[in-house]
């Protein structure tokens, strides 16, 4: 079973190595995890961007599953190419999980970027535009596609210290997946 | 042929009027838009949100192509939730377009967020993560989603006055749309 491995990791200054890190727990439970970097891009070239893209493609395809990375990314929610990409494995059918190593509900995250007041029974931004109140962690959209089209979003109890290298909550999406693997063959 | 009409419109105030107004130019385009809040959903339910999200995915799932607005939405990038039913329409072979309402590089829209620097020959944000700096206006797995699923991203020359209002780029891709499926029948 192969998995696709989605997440902002890939902007980490270490990305290589977070990436060899959660390819060998995949391994370890018997899974063949996917990471983005492993495609061999040229930086340089002029189409790096659509080769990349392609790369993620190919890969989402030949995978059979994917394991998100939601943790904030430069804002109160996930990582946007993440997203989509969770998007575009629950629109293939594919088995979706996902992980967030931040707890807070979104109207808490979204009071760390602006101002958060209640206007005419709801939430509101300094730009008045609707805050989601719904007591989930992020846009219910990423929320509730989890929740149908594979296992419910992993959150540690904690926020831990390392939120970019600590892989606990990331482990136990890989047990979900390969447990969910073992009782369908 | 049905059109979904994704974006973070429906945080807006005035949701329900700009969802009439894109429906009217669905409309004169010979189109059915399909927008969001059309669902009827009792928020104050304690299952409100899956009911909106199991709203929306009828409406994915009824709808032959997606017009998304990718107009940054509390940070640098699109909205989150817009971007999964992006992601979601392509992963189910749909005709994908989306219109973003201020033209700006991502790397450029990131500077109004955060301190970005050069480091080691890539742009980095305040926490050390990369920021993308392939002259694109988002994330590439969107941009290059929309050239690949559908039509290139539709840009204003120039951001309009009030970006929550103007419909020339949501228009344009409406026409886009129409002349695509007169051009496939």
């Amino acid at each position: 079973m192969k998995i696709y491995l989605a997440g902002p990791d890939v902007f980490l200054p270490d990305a290589i190595e977070v990436g060899r890190r959660k390819v060998a727990i995949c391994d370890r439970h018997g899974i063949i995890g996917l990471y983005p970097l492993d495609n061999s891009v040229h930086l340089a070239a002029s189409d790096a961007s659509r080769q990349i893209f392609h790369g993620n493609e190919a890969m989402m395809d030949d995978a059979g599953a994917i394991i998100a990375n939601l943790t904030p990314f430069r804002g109160p929610g996930a990582d946007a190419g993440t997203v989509y990409e969770l998007g575009y494995m629950a629109g293939s059918g594919k088995l979706c999980l996902g992980y967030c190593n931040d707890p807070a509900l979104y109207a808490d995250r979204a009071r760390r970027f602006t101002t958060v007041t209640e206007l005419d029974g709801r939430l509101v931004d300094a730009e008045g535009l609707t805050v989601e109140d719904f007591g989930l962690p992020d846009n219910l959209m990423m929320i509730h596609a989890l929740d149908l089209h594979g296992v419910p979003l992993v959150l540690p109890r904690e926020r831990p210290a390392d939120v970019w290298h600590d892989l606990t909550a990331f482990e136990t999406c890989v047990k979900l997946a390969a447990a969910r693997l073992a009782s369908e063959s």
